[in-house]
């Protein structure tokens, strides 16, 4: 019986009908949620994973989701990506404190049209890995979602749910746009945008909640139901907002009532704790570098000091166990 | 037995070698410290008890100290300040945010002459109180020193003591100068400083140790003991001394090597939580009134924002269980 239902199921790997092989590198919250979800629509997708390899491949993963709970009963998972097929799109959904590991993970990955698409926060992450792959196409991800991940191949999503990706070193724009069509037939919501630019405006949303909620210890609920922490939100948003702008000097501009649009956005959002708040409270090292410290130094060198973004570097730098990991390649 | 011991210590209230009454109000890690001082070098010294009324009339208050522990067996104590005589100098050692009260408690201590030493931390105590009662004499006090109350009636010293004192609206500083003297015979080593300057002075190392402590549920030598958290107490500071000196234009100026000074001596100093961080953790209310919103204030109305404070001043607002007390007359 067993037997005759495992035949229904073609056999790893196969090509989805996007004709796209994808690989997840980092099967958590975020890349759990997407690989899955591509992986429910029938696209190829191959799994890496590491302590949940045993439990994922004997059960599978299970998303229980505002959108409607799901499960993949059968995942194409690995221990190890030396025993992956080379894949034609790689999500890279590691924590980036743990980027220094994508030098050894990725080759066996790589084909020549290989697109890298580094669904992580902050800036910096895609100037780093082309330093160690000068040839490799490298995208951008930006996802616009509150998902956690609850246990052994767990996911729970909670809120929202897009993908923004943008090129960093594509050569085929096309391709990155038939990426974003396969991800929106998958019920992803995805576009294809400028890449510094939609970096810089996750930016203005994750800077202050996720370094606010670790330092004050609370969740966005709490830090909007106070006038002076909302001050301190907002303040630290415009200077995101001015820092950006003088980095992207003529080549974009954000307008200071994206602010506001963001205040309102987690005002009637589901009360969260951002992911860094999760990592300072279960030990894991904080995704400072490229969250905080890059953003501080990309904006000094183009003139413009985000000082209290810099001091939310310092305080977390302080609490980060870690010591402040610097997280390059 | 009992009845001859009493015999031999004279009944308040009584003058002592300086010819001057005293009158304490707050008899905690401060007032008591300093009271008691006073008293033991036979000062003719009335403190004012709340809670621990009852103990320290029967028990009287002992100070364990570096500088050697010593004990008050008898004190007077009070539980209200219409029983206490007219004094010729009232130490005010409440917590700021207590300072409500002085309203009420003050009137029955004062004569025409009646200077009232303000020994709290911050900017614009005085000029709070002297609104309230126009014609009084006040001066500052700006305490350096690491006592904590341990226990009802009991102090522990742990570092330094001095004591700096400036005048508000003193008609005659020569009395001033005199009470520095009963001070200095007392073993307080105290002198008489220009008050803004003192005060501005004071908050340098305020600010940073306080809030952060705080903020980083930590210590003042874990602060040391990282560079980042170093880094951002300096900043902290180089930001108090350009709000003074904004603020002291042509009256006064703090040199910027103040904040190495500062920093070089916390180094050395006793590991510490200041008293905002016992505060904190014994859920009182915080005093971020004179600490850090009126100074973030008073140096942008000069024309210089101190940004670090005034995220520090935000962090500590959405802490206080208080709500962020005023603690205006």
């Amino acid at each position: 019986m067993a037997n005759n239902v495992n035949k229904t199921v073609p056999s790893p790997p196969f090509r989805g009908p996007g004709g796209i092989v994808y690989g997840v590198i980092g099967t958590g919250a975020i890349g759990g949620y997407y690989g899955a979800k591509l992986a429910c629509a029938g696209e190829d997708v191959h799994f890496l994973l590491h302590s949940d390899y045993e439990y994922v491949k004997e059960h599978g993963l299970k998303v229980s989701s505002v959108r409607g709970d799901f499960e993949l009963p059968r995942v194409n998972a690995y221990r190890s990506t030396a025993d992956m097929p080379a894949c034609d799109v790689v999500l890279v959904c590691l924590k980036s404190t743990s980027n220094g590991l994508l030098r050894e993970l990725l080759p066996p990955l790589l084909h020549k049209d290989t697109i890298v698409l580094m669904i992580q926060n902050g800036l910096g992450l895609e100037a780093d890995l082309q330093e160690v792959f000068p040839e490799l196409q490298i995208a951008g991800g930006l996802a616009f979602i509150c998902s956690n991940k609850t246990g052994s191949g767990e996911i729970a999503h909670l809120d929202y749910g897009g993908l923004n990706i943008g090129s960093y070193s594509c050569r085929d724009l096309s391709r990155l746009e038939e990426v974003a069509a396969v991800f929106n037939r998958a019920d992803i919501r995805a576009k294809v945008l400028d890449l510094e630019l939609a970096r810089w405006m996750k930016l203005v949303w994750n800077v202050p909640y996720n370094g606010l909620t670790v330092v004050l210890n609370t969740t966005t609920d709490h830090l909007m139901a106070h006038p002076v922490s909302e001050g301190l939100i907002r303040d630290l948003m415009l200077e995101v907002i001015r820092g950006a702008n003088q980095v992207g000097k003529g080549r974009f501009t954000i307008g200071e009532e994206y602010a506001d649009k963001m205040l309102e956005m987690t005002r009637t959002m589901t009360p969260y704790s951002p992911s860094m708040k999760l990592d300072y409270d279960n030990h894991r090292p904080l995704e400072i570098s490229y969250i905080y410290t890059r953003p501080v130094h990309e904006a000094a060198e183009a003139g413009f000091v985000m000082k209290k973004v810099q001091m939310l570097q310092q305080q977390l730098c302080f609490l980060d166990k870690g010591g402040c990991h610097i997280g390059k390649l």
